[in-house]
């Protein structure tokens, strides 16, 4: 029998004990995370799926999965036997979710999940759907936990604390700055489940995700005291000294929800209390909304982390510098070792995930190495397995996207590299996006510009001969923290009531355009740049950005016919810079080598 | 006796008489029309300032008038001896209107104005802030129609029909579109006070506002039949028959209140009404909530008048080649007349409006001309009186933004033209504005664009120097219509909550940057583009601009010196653009100039 329709109907015999007709499960943890750890791919579990985006719903007789078009190749085949329906996301007359639960949902049975899973907002509305379908809607049960017999433990990799050096800002600073807009909201409590957050501000790092040094935890913000939740394994004395000497209480992370409800004795949330409600589960919601009054605010930590200090950007530049010496190392030796060996896309991953490794206070990749060659590099999210892996040849060109997390910052960084003879297109659209690339970084502009604003100076050049690329321009970069980060991104469509956020000197953005060319090939050249002021005049003040990212671009890939004097200039400015930065890293051969590379058109 | 004195003396009577202890004052009317007839020029006639964006609060002892920064000098000088106090707007600690209101609007007094001239949002908050302070608010009293013994007659010019052979379209077809969006909305009724709005729908114009070719009208359209609001002395019995076959039904201006109160026995409006509370006045706002439910919802004619049709854009076409004709002519004037001749400003705006009075179909100017020489240039609204009126020398620039209305379609172009030796600084602005002009006409974007995400094309070039404009970059232009029109524009601020049109093939919009230089000079070049498709491919629907006006950028202002290779061929593709659409409307003299002003630089 398929394991998974053993799984299954594991499952569904504990529904049955628990009278649930209906169970929905989601990939998400209890923290809204991007990236989750095992313990919460429960959906994985059930179902033999390994992509991403995916929301399940299995019933008495019938399972549905949903996924949207990136992973529909990989769903169908996955979900082979299982007896699973795949329900493809965004198709036409395939139901969302909530259609899905509308419509299926009948009078008398009982819909059912672990509600720590589900958004606040998503929560309310299944729960109004039942009530609406007159059906029972339970949303707190772990079904899962209990059928799931070898199921992974929740990680709980040991805390430790970022000394001032590093970290540039003491957390008795950043629970000032917090609690004062507490203050303007006359806020009595401030609740907080973002990972990312809770570790900024508490100066704290673990390991509980993959690439994503951050602790499962919560952190609950009163007017003088604190509260802070995590598994007790992985809070040391070191820690628990550190967090006294900031009146932060030290909690079980299992009892977050005995804080939050008003029946419990140790109940702490009362008054009015701040939070974001589109990053809280609706079982915490819940509880809070009878506990206290709700005042909807963007976590103030969201901002304040964005904006990078002066220690943080000393140590990001040398980050980067050190991080750009890897890349710099791995396209010599790999336009080199491709004339002689047999490499394979993981060959090359290994390879640049190596020279990381080796550079000091490296910690762990700051995601897994995306290497595409060929037709590859044209799946936007391409994640190498053994059985996708292919084969390198001396001609076209290999995209890979990568980065490091170090004890001086978290680095992400894409080039594309030629490994032999390449096409025109190829070049013209490597032209391009190395136009559009050094463009960005190269603006002027008055405060107050979002990344709506800057967008099209990136994509003008690929727009102009009708190409576009279908994601992001760039997204904010943490500090030894998650490598997409808030609330600043680079993006041009307008949605309805979509909130910006301004650029401000010391934030740091990804500029990273691309040109896809299905079955074919993919270019991406990504580069992480620093806000800065510019000139202050009777016109306001000025912004600008500088490249944190050194790595040279492709001489093979530029054709300079295309280009206009001022783009020469452009990239014969950048890869000079690239030269001196770079020059005092490598060997001999590496230094000659990369002196030509970034020569003068 | 300072006759300013005399006739508040006559409004504090009158208020005496009705026992209102404040009166408040708008320089609006019913209609929120951006321009006004004399008959609302009520604080003009109170208070002697003859600027723009007035508030004006009489109290029984004092008075206190409200404007922005462009006027705070001419307001000085107008309100001198008149015992009015002006609140500089935006300067600290000079209170708002509201926070006036709320810090001196006793309890037991009685505060009053007429809230046909004060929108729903405003006049609300302000019988809120009454009711707070205990104070009673008159929303509905006119105090200065009894002691304006002179007032101007509501204006109420003859009203004409335009054939569909101009419109493109019939009242018919438009009116079912609305309807169609009226069934969506489950609407009975939708009320419109725009009198451009109104004026497209029923394919109607008259002359009610200077530069403006509208009526002052209502309408009012139900589910098959819609009525018509005008004064009688202005509905010639062609309109009458046309209203008629439309089934329409015409009703006296007067009659509107009636017609949405729900007490009167004429009363039109019940069940759910849709209407922009937005653009509807606080009195008759008030009236259908009464009588109806509103449903909140921008004018679908907002929308489906910025898109030109095919008639349209043709007679568009026609209208900028003449108009640019017009300021052709205009430029080689001015350049050989200063030489020999003592001009001033007036004179120049006098000479450009009288040849465009030549052009056939000509019926209005669309604003009146700027003229604005040397440092006058600078002041962005410019309006030239007998006082200002400077006198040209043979040197610096003089600038002149104008435009027509015609029956092809109404104009807008701005030019700035040297006129003898300038500056390297007024040729580095004015290089850099031209280059901003052209790049943005020649954008090339994906469908889903708006004015923020294009904005920075144009601005590039100045903010790559430090230099900014303080005004938009761009708005719509009415056919036949208001020179300004929505709901697309060009700007790059963003402003919570706001909205933003997506750019649509058929949108017209000005491209309009400038340098302004305090006390020395202002630089604008101003091109309406119409919005046009462009390639259609797997990336999406690409989207362009064409240039509608052909009037020649000054060559004695391009420094070559500073344009790169590609900005040279801009220049030179517009200018021969220019040449080729012009030359045989010129006299001999006048192409051989223009075939050496355009040629190659």
């Amino acid at each position: 029998m398929n394991p998974i329709r053993e799984r299954l109907a594991l499952l569904r015999r504990e529904m049955k004990n628990e009278k649930v007709d209906w169970y929905y499960m989601t990939g998400s943890d209890y923290h809204n995370s991007e990236y989750v750890s095992d313990y919460f791919k429960i959906c994985e579990h059930f179902s033999g799926f390994t992509g991403e985006n995916v929301y399940f719903i299995v019933g008495v007789e019938s399972a549905y999965l949903w996924t949207d078009g990136r992973f529909f190749i990989q769903a169908e085949k996955e979900l082979k036997d299982t007896g699973i329906t795949l329900m493809k996301m965004g198709e036409e007359n395939v139901p969302t979710v909530k259609e899905f639960v509308k419509n299926n949902i009948k009078s008398g049975e009982t819909f059912a999940f672990n509600g720590r899973l589900i958004s606040a907002s998503f929560g309310s509305e299944l729960e109004k759907i039942c009530e609406v379908n007159n059906a029972d809607c339970i949303n707190l049960i772990d079904i899962p936990e209990k059928v799931w017999n070898d199921r992974p433990c929740k990680p709980a990799t040991e805390i430790y604390v970022l000394s001032e050096e590093i970290t540039g800002e003491s957390t008795e600073s950043k629970l000032d700055k917090i609690r004062r807009v507490m203050d303007e909201e006359n806020c009595d409590y401030h609740y907080l489940s973002k990972l990312d957050d809770i570790m900024w501000i508490l100066n704290l790092r673990a390991a509980d995700i993959e690439c994503n040094p951050v602790a499962l935890s919560y952190l609950i913000i009163g007017k003088e005291k604190a509260f802070f939740f995590a598994d007790k394994k992985a809070v040391n004395s070191n820690v628990l000294n550190y967090l006294n000497s900031n009146n932060i209480e030290y909690r079980e992370y299992d009892h977050i929800l005995d804080a939050l409800n008003k029946d419990c004795k140790d109940h702490i949330i009362s008054g009015r209390v701040m939070l974001d409600v589109n990053s809280i589960d609706v079982s915490s919601y819940n509880l809070i909304k009878a506990a206290a009054e709700i005042v909807n605010k963007k976590n103030p930590s969201l901002y304040l982390k964005s904006v990078k200090n002066e220690t943080e950007i000393k140590r990001l530049k040398k980050a980067y510098e050190l991080d750009s010496v890897c890349v710099t190392k791995f396209i010599y030796w790999i336009k080199n070792a491709i004339k002689n060996e047999t490499l394979t896309e993981i060959d090359a991953a290994d390879y640049i995930d190596n020279l990381r490794r080796k550079v000091p206070g490296f910690l762990d990749l700051s995601f897994p190495t995306i290497s595409g060659y060929g037709p590859n590099g044209a799946i936007v999210h391409y994640s190498v397995s053994e059985e996708s892996n292919a084969v390198l040849k001396p001609e076209g060109m290999i995209l890979v996207d990568s980065g490091g997390q170090y004890d001086m910052g978290t680095t992400d960084v894409t080039r594309t590299v030629s490994l032999g003879p390449v096409t025109d297109s190829m070049k013209l659209h490597y032209t391009k996006t190395a136009i559009g690339m050094l463009t960005l970084a190269k603006a002027k502009f008055l405060e107050g510009c979002t990344g709506r604003n800057l967008d099209i100076l990136c994509r003008a050049p690929l727009w102009n001969m009708g190409v576009d690329f279908k994601h992001g321009t760039g997204h904010g970069v943490g500090f030894i923290l998650n490598v997409h980060e808030g609330p600043q991104n680079l993006r041009w469509k307008f949605l309805e009531g979509m909130e910006e956020a301004v650029f401000k000197p010391g934030m740091i953005t990804s500029d990273e355009p691309g040109v896809y060319i299905e079955n074919q090939y993919g270019i991406r050249i990504e580069n992480i740049i620093l806000c800065v002021k510019d000139v202050l005049n009777e016109f306001g003040q000025f912004l600008g950005f500088e490249h944190l990212t050194y790595a040279p671009l492709d001489r093979d890939l530029i054709d300079v016919s295309i280009l206009s004097n001022t783009e020469i200039d452009l990239i014969n400015e950048y890869q000079a810079s690239v030269y001196e930065k770079m020059k005092d890293h490598l060997t001999k051969e590496e230094e000659e080598w990369l002196k030509s590379e970034t020569a003068k058109l």
